[in-house]
């Protein structure tokens, strides 16, 4: 029961096949849950840009940090080179060492690796310390390999699923959220894909219903003094044929649709985004046989309709996180409730007009 | 007539005296608006941190480039300095220089500054070419002394005046528009406020209800495939003791208030924002007597509310641009008509809950 | 007599032609000299990418900021588009506006141009008014564009001319300097170089050897307690297929060539770099005719001589800019000496290796 | 044996009393060797800003990536809060997790930490891989913990120990090095220190001395290809007054130091620099009483004499860890030279001025 299978269609750009990341074609998303006695809730995903040897195949990345209060492994790298050569995986704070260690693994024995030294594995995080153990650290470099390997494409699980099996947002239970894009020809047919670990708080609007305030529960009001802390991570695929600068352009259009949320970026939000392409041209082998490199890129021009992509399936994978996740008991008999689908729905349905 | 006025409640926080950025003590704003025949349609807008000679006295300052497709000037210097020292000036794209050169001639007539040999001028822009005749610069260098001579504290005028006397924003006329929050004493008490030249696009929203497609004129619809374009000046003042560092932290959630709107800072569209502090302790003599500086800082635990007063500030000054932006015809007969409010305003009645 | 001249051989690599930026095929200088009665002492060096019209076929470029205290026009637009669409122009402080204003009527006026709403201008400055009354702002629009239309290939003029005529360079008269590298083939055959405006302070070395200690006249020294401030504009060219992203990496190691000469990058120093590729496949249309570029572009792996050539580059128009310029005598009887070449040029063959 | 003691004056500013980064009151340095049979030659290397516990009481600090091509962890945080909280670690490329994993340990572990739920590890590395098993990752957490345990001000080791055991740099033998500068009271008495991992390569010169050239050892010689990949983390230490923004400015000095000695930050160089305050007023409690923190802070028209410092003693330190790096054997039965000192010393001896 997604959103946009009750009606609720958020923005005005048409969605791909399954309205998820994976709807760019290789990408594939794997987790892993750990849900164990009272106070283990957490998880692993992760996000492979595409079926091949990603370290000898690199795809052009970049990253944007909304709030830079977060432990995002690999940003300078990525940067600097404009490409990532990992899968991204995403789990909780504490447990981003195990993540990077068991990616250095995963990579160290691909075939055609051998001689490989140095790999940039890339590893974002949100606290979700609230419901987990997380000075526990539960996650093993074995939770993230499996993560890799069960990676799939088509429809995907959302809610309180791998690294967001334990998050919060809005006051409510958070997860991971999916949704994508698909530009009309004119307009250059690209798809954009959108993953997000919801963790983070501000005043809820879904779809422009001012959700939050009609329930009474946003940041700084008396209920929830400060429930705006936590992190989101963004990851947005593209088969556009972007390099490193307009892919960063691109993540921060991402944040302004988590802005569209109600989101605040809270000073204790670690909320980043990271953005990557594709394009099998733009790949860059890890040893180049020759000095130059031929490639095709979208101009600066035809930019725009990307962006607004990138802007609607934000705001939709992040509510997709919070319809998806269901109430969660968890670490000190805390629990979280899901979003109340019964009192929301029917506002969400009044505001929607009809097609 | 502004929304508010109307029963329009955009966010949660309460608004200042005048809901306008010289709410903040000691910020006042100057207008001069050129409405010349048929085609000359332009205007300067002066925003001064406060009322001494800010070049002896800087005052700390950030800036964040939503999309660097401007012109602003002064950018290298603030963030490496970490400050401003002249009055902020907003014009259109082509007046820039003159402008600038106005800024200089101010300060260096200022008593105190006979012998200033460089002056970092802040001058931000939008394109204004739709209704007025930008390629003829009709800017003056006195029409930018006026400005600053003419700046005032208190009720602001909106819309159609000073640099936003040409603007076109989501396909109708923009304009100046302003606003703030005051944060209740105990997240604070400080005052946010913020002042805008709107002339971009995307799919208006205006407090969460989806005008843009009622209206079925947004960004990629068939009527106008393109009315992204044009630029956001965004200037956002404040009490809070903020440094620079903090203060980049602001300008960046401002950006989320313009997404809020439905804004997607496109491809061609300079967004910026220039966040400064007025506290005055913080303030810089251009030849300190010291070698240090005695402050007093907000720490990084309590930015939160301060951010979401910017946010919800910076949505609502679009929103008030728009209200108060009349319809004008101008260069080759082109018109641009005002946001209908008839038909709007019952839609926003109908969506704001009773307080 | 350039030092290359007397057997002074900066760094390992091959020179071009002119040993200057215009060994980068299409790179073309312009001066204009003003030297005016007792303290007009400044100029305009006009830097010009390629021949043809620059707004219509925009140059890949990037900036580095080696310290931001400084008015460089245009930078913000160059990083989010990565290119450049005007003649680099450089100047006084104070005259940054009439210069970008020049610029602009450059642009508009030029022919395919007379629809040009919005132009990027990029100007950097450096402060001279040690020598010249810079207060006066002597420079006009018909200074700027005499520049850019006296721009020619080939050797190069140095020292006092153009933006170079009043600067101030480790307490001796500097000014404009230029020099270029040329890769051996199996390093890419690439030309990169680099065109200086000298103006700061620090511990001079040439070549390694401690002139400003000999001479003991450095920063901080009793004689000159506080020589460092100023600013360096450094311009590089290179005919190698670099994208925005690698020019902004070889910008920085301009930045390394400054300090090999004992610049200190001191507080008042305004130091950028502006570096830009002039491959023709590169060059983006104002308005492309197909919504994507076909490039060719230098891989990562192949940066590292490009680098060494940066900082070879420039380390020797600096050295350059301080042999050419000759003493000079400015606004209230100040005198600048020239570097004391009969001492100087002796310690430099001492220590120079034969061939 | 250190360059200062044979005679070699580099700069122009006084040392400290152990011209080590520990000249700065309160910083402790601690090392972990690994030679372990023929091929493991890597270790770590821990930099402790004070003595209490860093995560309750953070330092401001600011990081430069003077070239990205590297993995330090937890740089977004630090640029986004302006401080860091845990030691600072230097290991291998690909021991990265199982430092950040350790550092987490200690964090947790510390008494006063016990609700601690997220941690900003700071851990940079170089590749090491060269002489080093670096695949076999044979660091432990323990060995991280020892080199925290075992940090201690004073004279410190340097050359083939902790971080530096395994590194190659300019073609010989590099490691571990630090230096310090004390400014003069007039120019502030500031103590400004410096430890590096130098990893790197280029044209090596030594006080102004070309030393490569004269060995015919450097990048793209015919002898050595491709010498100039590697690394160098700078750590900058200093008890002056400063926030991030000038911490950050400190960090590009140290860059410039590594310019100086010939290093050309190629692109398989990963550069970094991290810069902190030792100044205790400036230290950030993790949970603050109060909303507001005063400190008093050094002016930006102060800067200059501590940018010196760090430029020098960022060249005196890579100069340091040459000298003391003694040759080593390792994987594969490489072996790389130390430089050789009865050749350079002569040379550098004879370009030595008398005092």
């Amino acid at each position: 029961n997604r959103p946009r299978d009750l009606g609720i269609r958020i923005g005005v750009l048409p969605v791909g096949a399954a309205n998820a990341i994976t709807d760019v074609a290789g990408v594939s998303v794997g987790h892993t849950t750990l849900q164990i006695g009272d106070s283990v809730r957490t998880g692993v995903t992760a996000i492979l840009p595409h079926g091949g040897n990603i370290f000898q195949e690199k795809v052009p990345a970049a990253v944007f940090a909304g709030n830079g209060f977060g432990k995002l492994t690999g940003s300078t790298q990525i940067q600097e080179l404009g490409n990532i050569e990992t899968p991204i995986i995403l789990t909780n704070t504490l447990s981003v060492p195990v993540a990077m260690d068991a990616l250095i693994d995963h990579v160290l024995a691909q075939p055609g690796n051998e001689h490989v030294q140095s790999v940039n594995a890339v590893v974002g995080e949100t606290n979700d310390g609230y419901l987990n153990d997380i000075r526990g650290r539960h996650i093993t470099k074995s939770d993230v390999i499996a993560a890799i390997q069960h990676a799939k494409g088509g429809m995907l699980e959302e809610g309180n699923v791998g690294a967001g099996t334990g998050t919060v947002c809005f006051g409510f239970k958070g997860g991971i959220g999916t949704a994508s894009r698909k530009l009309p020809a004119p307009l250059g047919g690209y798809t954009v894909g959108v993953l997000v670990q919801s963790n983070f708080g501000g005043v809820l609007q879904i779809n422009g219903v001012p959700v939050g305030q009609r329930l009474k529960e946003y940041a700084f009001s008396d209920q929830l003094l400060n429930n705006a802390d936590g992190s989101c991570m963004i990851i947005v695929a593209t088969d556009a044929p972007l390099d490193s600068r307009n892919l960063e352009r691109l993540a921060k259009r991402a944040f302004m649709g988590l802005a569209k949320t109600g989101g605040i970026a809270s000073n204790g939000s670690g909320d980043y985004v990271i953005a990557f392409s594709t394009a099998t041209q733009l790949r860059t082998a890890h040893q180049s046989q020759t000095p130059t490199h031929q490639v095709e890129l979208l101009t600066n021009d035809q930019m725009s309709p990307v962006f607004m992509a990138a802007i609607e399936a934000t705001e939709e994978a992040i509510i997709n996180s919070l319809f998806a996740a269901e109430a969660m008991a968890g670490k000190g008999n805390r629990k979280v409730e899901s979003l109340p689908l019964d009192r929301v729905l029917p506002w969400l349905q009044a505001a929607t007009d009809p097609k």
